[in-house]
């Protein structure tokens, strides 16, 4: 954790890279996601513990400003703030910058809320976990 | 093709969904490139062609909606239509919808420029090719 | 279904390929999974409906020779026959052609055993559904 | 790198579980993959920059036993030694071990030819790099 947020620190791996010869747009997701998982499972919370609980954070909108491409070894840090829209919703602003020179890579807003055996559960059930840490921002 | 723009049919395989038993999020953006580097296939134009020529088709946003999840075996269809945005930008506005009862599964915009050996390209370049079909809608 | 055993047709998504411009290595495992599935599932067995019964068919050993890659656009058959091998482990032999010229693509064993709330499950429990098919093939 | 060889140590990322709530089998290639990448950058090779001089290691065979799975959050070594065959063949001898308690996940060879402008290449290229190291075994 950093003044940024939460920041995880990756690397890409070959396989990620398409004929283009760059990492795939997708593969951004697979990125941002495992980032937000070591970002609850660092105040405690398992995702895979929560859905066989019957709970799921549901992604519901995804908005992915693609910058500049990451290539074939290149180190990255992918970091997070986490805010609430309403009392349902969870917000998870995150980027992707390079590592050797805070190029910005990558800029993401994902919006999901709470499930809790298919209904909607008050974000404030994940939200407490983190109101006194310095991750939560105020209402976007 | 058909009124809705050009369309295409897929299948989830199982490999897809994550332990949610449910496709995973970023396998979403895979459904939606192949459909539409199949859908500029089906133009005569070929994505990898078009790359050894030294031109790109670049994603520079992309906004997922996300409003029910696919499962194994379902059958859906990834429809697109193509608009564009001042002289730069080609717009694909994409639908995922399950075959079984019409559902809408995704819905995605996804905004892209050509390059040409890493300059900006005229957008006219690639929507010549669509200006006389039914697949290019007004400016967006 | 012919001759040959089970067969699927598929296409290379771009996506699939490696900034070698090929498809990637393991993507051909995804080919057979896929081709696995639909096989069991052309036999009325839904291999997610067997996980959620506590029935699970696990891969203890793949073997397979890459002859040749596929290429972006690349449509290819994925064959499979079917065997046992004592009373635990079925086996499944897999190929992978292109379409356009029958050129052998991949070669491939899966062996693999059922399991029931991971303990070991008798073959037969699988194989009769295809005994009396063509897909069976004496022991290996 | 240590006596059993090259060593990276890696983590279960949940998007690589599949519905069974394991990594699926595919994605332990990209797990040996990126370990023999590693491997080769850390004597100074690039699989990038080969690609790009017309030389690749070409994968021709991999026989992969899986012994257990990995599951969301395990935290696990990929393990490497190197080896020939005849003058054309490079062998890579790998293991996967879970870093809690050692067990052994999966056992690997994989089998490859470098080529140049798709032609043969001498496997003394490569390994001549590796040859005053603990890496390379006997002839195997």
């Amino acid at each position: 954790m950093n003044e940024s947020g939460f920041e995880l620190e990756m690397e890409v791996r070959d396989y990620e890279c398409d004929l283009q010869g760059i990492v795939n747009n997708a593969i951004y997701q697979n990125y941002l996601e495992h980032c937000r998982h070591k970002f609850l499972q660092s105040a405690g919370i398992d995702f895979v513990q929560l859905h066989n609980d019957g709970i799921d954070a549901v992604v519901i909108k995804a908005e992915i400003d693609y910058k500049f491409p990451l290539r074939p070894g290149d180190v990255f840090f992918v970091r997070l703030k986490l805010g609430k829209q309403g009392n349902l919703r969870v917000i998870f602003d995150q980027q992707i910058v390079r590592k050797a020179d805070e190029k910005l890579i990558v800029k993401a807003r994902t919006t999901t809320v709470l499930t809790k055996n298919n209904r909607p559960l008050a974000s404030a059930f994940l939200l407490k976990e983190f109101e006194e840490s310095g991750f939560l921002v105020p209402e976007v």
